[in-house]
């Protein structure tokens, strides 16, 4: 049975495992634009057998619950894992099936797991997010940062684009900036993407900027994949689009990027 | 007087009585879509004679009180009753005036119920909801999902087709997430109706499942009776739009099926 | 100097007199449409010059300050006064600058003030609204609600028309609701109004029906003269609208009326 | 290291410095419509060297990081500075990164403010806020509304026109509200502004007439400049728009001044 207590802002924490932790980052990766973060965090889970040690819910997650595809329903949830990653080092997974419905909720669950970060030895918090274009990009940049200057130095050296200003909006950015709050590092990594649909291509470069960042080799075969059959989709929309096109004005393509974390 | 006291999120629970207790069920049946639930929750308290457990009121239902047909205002609540139901079986009902306005209010209300009724030796809770699909059916389906594989197979060996993914939203959704994550199992059925008008025939199909699936026999003869005034409102409506239709370009059929709790 | 404390609901109650009370009622007149119940508990506070007992300020109200014509700006607050009334009665008013904008806010606020109503002796809560029918009528209806049968009886008794169903929204709803759920009786009376203009013709008319059911006998010729001054604006724009109307199709008037409390 | 507390609403207030304070005032500047408020107070700060003395971090900010130019990711907070001013008196500046999304929220803030203030022998609060005309006027208004009579004759005697009625939504009327529940006196000045620009023009003339208010001299040459610059834009913007007035009709100027806090 898992230790259960409540922690302020409708929130339970239940403790699954108390792992043995060496040399500790926090990747966040959670539902939002293109799921780029989500299937990234699921994507480290994965491979690293990561284990559940914290489960949260909360009352201000969207009221309803999730049913798969044989008929179980089960209740929206955010977790928290844990994976030995070789060469003495370890690895923390934060994601979650929604993201709180309210400021209050974005800001406690934030706090909750950056605090549980900390007391295991985490020093930086990453998160995975979505940086939002509008339009198909054949090449997809990493946009990146960081709550130091010292952070968004490497970030930069190890192949993001520094953001220029803007904001990052939920969860993505709080936990970076509850981090920097708690005295830790944070740093934001935003995979370049439509925004039209589910974008695993965004999630393999962000890993890709990821990896580096933290120095650890993972196998992303399996986003490749997906990334391919999504690239199949994008082809068939352009061409289809492409044809549309011939027979109608030609849409502004200088637009502003706006962002959607 | 009932015994009362505050349980967290604005929530009043006053203790109306103890009942001796033996082998029950939750059923629960809250105002919706085509008062689905609402009816048969109502249908069943009539049906036993089912007695006041416990009242709640909340600080999230909608900010109003009902006027009656006779001028009588009334706060709205949300009520548990019990009644014997033969054979050494028990049955709670849980029903409300409304839903909880705030995603807090819904989770802390949903917790409330599912605690009371695991005190009292419950160990599956069943809500009884719509599944709406804009368009009037002959026969009207009933759709089901459920926390645990175990009670999936008995939902489908009665009669429910299993959901197939999407999400169950509100209490009806939450009251089986909340028996879920307190260790007993939670079975939603949904029946089919158009959203469009208070469907005793959706009621009726529901409760069919239902009483099959907790081995009840009731007489269901009244909500019959309402379901056929239905009926002849929707062969009226039916019979205007196909007029209408005559001189008008044929509406699509194949439209997805939403479902709203 | 007040006496201060918090009540929960983000409401802080001071006390500015514990007034020696006899055989009160508490009478709940609040800004909505056409302001008929502000302008009517207005009334009756000036009328007797009633003294402030509480002055409620909420964090729920809306965020701003009011400015007089003066430039003076004041914060937004609710206020309990009371006077004796003569015969040995006593009256206790009920009003405030705003409605507080969530449902929480709003219930605390209800119950705060029947909770200290009752303190005092108080039985019967009457809340004074608007019943909004978009359009302007020559004699103008008072319509009441009741949460008892006898009150219902005194209130048909006493030239009000019951409500045959609906609601009551808002704080004069929630306010005979929680006078209910206290064990005092509640009774609503609501003033017929087009909803477009300050009220005091509706006014007048639900303190016409409140005076006798509480048999108190007042003066309403400041209400006159202000429902006289309403009334000229009714005909001008009445005949600017029967000058347009020759020139365009018949509005609808059997439109169903809404009731906005 | 800050001292840090919880202080209710979701707000943590941590402790700086204990400047040794003398006469002080506090003046208030909030983001807004034209950043009138906020670009006053971060001028003032930044010419008086304002030490930091407390920082708020709130759950009720919008759940985000703001990102600067260099890709620095900082959580949104609010903060109050000291600075001694000469001639023995001390200068309180209250400023944020944003205004809390929740009518709690701002009451909660505005709140701890005042009375940190209070408790450090602030006697007066001033805000500085926008007053939205939706046009571009040479010659900038600035409007004042007080708690007292006392302050509004001096605010109309410092060149300030005195509101006349109307309302004072935010941080900006809620701070002044809450300095007069707590037993000091609040002003509140208002610098008319399109609306549509940043507008230092208007900072500099609220910054005019509070400091003649409270007796200050300062330079407000940074501020001219930035005014200068948006005068520029303000005088493309006006020969484009006669450009596309005189092939079109002629727009309404007589539009009701509103008000944006």
């Amino acid at each position: 049975m898992p230790r259960e207590r409540e922690i302020g802002g409708g929130i339970i924490e239940k403790i699954f495992a108390t792992p043995k932790v060496t040399k500790p980052v926090l990747v966040c990766g959670l539902p939002g634009s293109g799921y780029v973060g989500k299937l990234a965090a699921d994507h480290l889970v994965d491979l690293f057998g990561a284990k559940k040690v914290v489960e949260y819910t909360c009352d201000s997650f969207p009221p309803q619950v999730n049913v798969r595809e044989d008929g179980t329903a089960e209740p929206l949830k955010a977790q928290l894992f844990y994976a030995p990653v070789g060469r003495g080092k370890g690895l923390f997974v934060f994601t979650a099936d929604a993201q709180p419905t309210t400021s209050e909720g974005e800001y406690e669950l934030s706090d909750a797991v950056v605090e549980i970060a900390k007391k295991n030895g985490v020093k930086t918090v990453y998160t995975l997010a979505a940086y939002i274009t509008g339009s198909f990009a054949a090449d997809q940049k990493v946009y990146g940062a960081a709550t130091s200057k010292r952070m968004l130095q490497k970030v930069s050296a190890n192949g993001a684009t520094l953001m220029k200003g803007g904001g990052i909006s939920g969860m993505n950015g709080l936990l970076i900036g509850m981090a920097a709050l708690r005295g830790l590092e944070g740093v934001c990594l935003l995979g370049e993407t439509s925004g039209y649909l589910v974008d695993a291509g965004a999630s393999k470069a962000v890993l890709e900027v990821l990896t580096k960042l933290i120095d650890l080799q993972i196998d992303t075969a399996k986003l490749k994949e997906k990334a391919e059959e999504t690239q199949k989709v994008i082809n068939q929309l352009q061409s289809m689009s492409e044809q549309a096109r011939e027979s109608a004005p030609q849409p502004r393509r200088d637009q502003r990027p706006g962002y959607i974390g």
